[in-house]
């Protein structure tokens, strides 16, 4: 599969951190942002001397809500000395308050974009938190100051990681591709009845991988690959069963509209969180590890847990005769944000936990509060982009992680 | 505003916890429900010699997800003897093996409605997990055992938290009322250009809200009141908004769609968490509390964290002159599921913190690992309902918090 990149769908970004003056504008109901123009910005909005109007998504996110808070509305780009042909111009972009602007505080992080489809973007967010972190990764930015610094796009890919990161920020993708068709018919073959399974579906992406690597040799590869072609059939299907629905029509019935978009986006959040378990199981099974699923074995440890994988069993776990040391856990989250407590209280009686995630970076402050707690963060190579230097030291591979399991069940049939 | 019932939904239910041989048929393609005609479900399905079939909504959630798996789909109800007239009748009920039944094992409670609308209902969940409590609860079903019971569907109204619970396993409802056309009037001219900042509309909705308490007298019912008088609002605006852009079409704009319906996900998700805080902040202002909110003032505690609520200040917070004792946090989660475990690392200094939620009945094991942690719980009285006896001797509700915090401040202020 062809990846698209960045410079598909931006034309061009600048970021600053927010001043007090920027943040404080707020109580009132019109707001300006100055000095895009001598961040190129002239270039994407024009310079003529009628006033131009943008479609603008502004969008508020932090490391602790799951939900951003989105909003669309209209901006205006005009010269502000327009009337005064003695000065120079000064171009500005101006903004009533919304919802979004409601939420931001001097600090914060801003990034603006001008997409390809002709709108605008702005992104705030508290200052190092994990989107800002991610988002300078991306577009290269090293250096936010309180002045708009802006960026070439570069031709980053739209790999799995980083697409999970820009739908986070409520971006949606078009991914129409040349092979949807063929791939639509042999789904619609096997699956005539709409989505089966979890399970059946996470294979049938194997199946239909293109494999030039094996699980044993490429682990972390194989992970991201198999997820991110399973996300695409996933998307064909989708896309097939909702104009299916369109093409029924609405009319005006809000309900029934209401309850279809809830459904369709529950099926999107809960289908990949199995699917990473699913591939997760394969990649184990080819690499000769033991161990249980506490969701399939419907096995649990203290306090009626389900650790989605337990090394190697569940009675092992629950036997005084086995030693704690050759016990280990793994949770599997395709997005932690918050949420990486509850691997914590798991399983008591491992005290190094370890947690598996795809998110392409997290605040330094959260991997530290995980070292203090004993966890280990496990990041497929390809998707470690966004986290430090540092972190990265830190952080284990894929690969890190079954090679510590298999040293620990190699010794242990020796003993 | 007058509530809707239990009675105006559901027709019937019955319940069981699943055997191992409920479970393990799920390995097979076609399945069968029996025991259903013991315990009513004739009334409901019929006996006629034909098969009929119905659409059937099935839900797996537990505590640990946020999203529940939902599918729709078509279940035939027959006399399986009918071509044996010796016999006398046996009705089950048919269906495939599908994203819910994959999930399900040994032991899991199932709960069976017959809607008003004429579908049934499927809920499936571990045992002893939250969904089991609020179900039984609303329900009042005492007693489950491996064979169904079935439950008179009483006329239990269908207050802000009870529809909270039941829009969590994925039902809408439809909130058409007689009032809404004089709301909606009073909302356009308010606030023509689409949703105000959350602080504005929650303001609005305190305004608009017919009082027969004050929030010091009644604390509790004030909060539920205002925030449920403010859904009400929201989802007038929202009908209205949506229904407009539906009867724009959106022909086969498979993108559009999901990027519609995305955002109005989004919107609901992010609002009332920010709705839940205003109602808060107003009712402690009114009670004469000292205190910060960690998002509008922008300020922190260590590990850059932003408690929703610090009192009295952030300064004392800082100061080692002000003892800990006099210092409280409270988190503030209209849902908590296992999310309440970010507060833990919000406020180091604070031995006892405090969580206030709308979430109507939380796990034993998670409130007694609340206590373990001392995180004390706060849930507003006509909130507690599916809490067990023992944990509401627990549980504060907001009136005591507001008590426990005038204390402190009261003493503070005589020393």
């Amino acid at each position: 599969m062809m990846h698209k990149t960045l410079q598909d769908y931006f034309e061009g970004v600048a970021t600053k951190y927010l001043s007090a003056v920027d943040a404080e504008l707020s109580k009132s109901n019109q707001h300006e942002i100055g000095g895009l123009v001598s961040v190129g910005f002239k270039e994407f909005l024009g310079d003529s001397v009628e006033t131009k109007h943008f479609d603008c998504t502004c969008v508020y996110i932090n490391d602790e809500n799951d939900s951003p808070v989105v909003c669309q509305h209209s901006v205006s780009w005009y010269d502000s000395r327009r009337g005064n042909p003695r000065r120079s111009p000064e171009f500005r972009l101006y903004y009533k308050s919304n919802e979004v602007t409601e939420l931001m505080s001097a600090g914060d992080f801003l990034l603006i974009a001008k997409m390809k489809d002709g709108s605008l973007l702005v992104v705030i967010t508290p200052s190092e938190s994990t989107i800002e972190n991610q988002l300078r990764s991306i577009f290269q930015i090293d250096d936010v100051t309180g002045r708009f610094k802006n960026s070439a796009v570069q031709g980053v890919e739209l790999v799995f990681p980083v697409r999970m990161l820009l739908e986070t920020i409520g971006l949606t993708f078009d991914d129409a591709e040349p092979d949807d068709e063929d791939y639509l018919r042999i789904i619609l073959e096997r699956f005539p009845d709409g989505f089966p399974s979890t399970k059946e579906f996470s294979a049938f992406a194997m199946e239909t991988m293109s494999l030039s690597i094996t699980p044993v040799e490429a682990p972390d590869e194989m992970l991201i690959n198999g997820i991110e072609h399973e996300e695409y059939l996933f998307r064909i299907y989708e896309r097939y069963l909702v104009k299916d629905r369109l093409l029924e029509g609405f009319c005006d019935d809000v309900d029934g509209f209401i309850r279809y978009s809830l459904s369709i986006q529950n099926r999107r959040k809960s289908r990949v969180g199995y699917a990473f378990e699913n591939h997760l199981e394969e990649i184990f099974l080819a690499n000769g590890l033991i161990f249980e699923q506490g969701r399939k074995a419907g096995k649990i440890t203290e306090n009626k847990a389900k650790p989605d994988f337990i090394f190697p069993s569940f009675e092992n776990y629950h036997s005084s005769e086995v030693s704690s040391g050759s016990l280990r856990m793994l949770g599997a989250k395709t997005s932690c944000k918050d949420r990486w407590r509850q691997v914590l209280s798991e399983a008591d009686r491992i005290e190094k936990k370890h947690l598996v995630t795809l998110q392409s970076g997290i605040s330094i402050d959260q991997t530290n509060e995980m070292k203090d707690k004993n966890l280990q963060l496990v990041v497929p190579a390809s998707a470690q982009f966004a986290y430090t230097k540092d972190q990265k030291d830190w952080l284990y591979s894929l690969s890190d992680f079954i090679d510590e399991i298999l040293d620990i069940q190699k010794s242990k049939k020796v003993d």
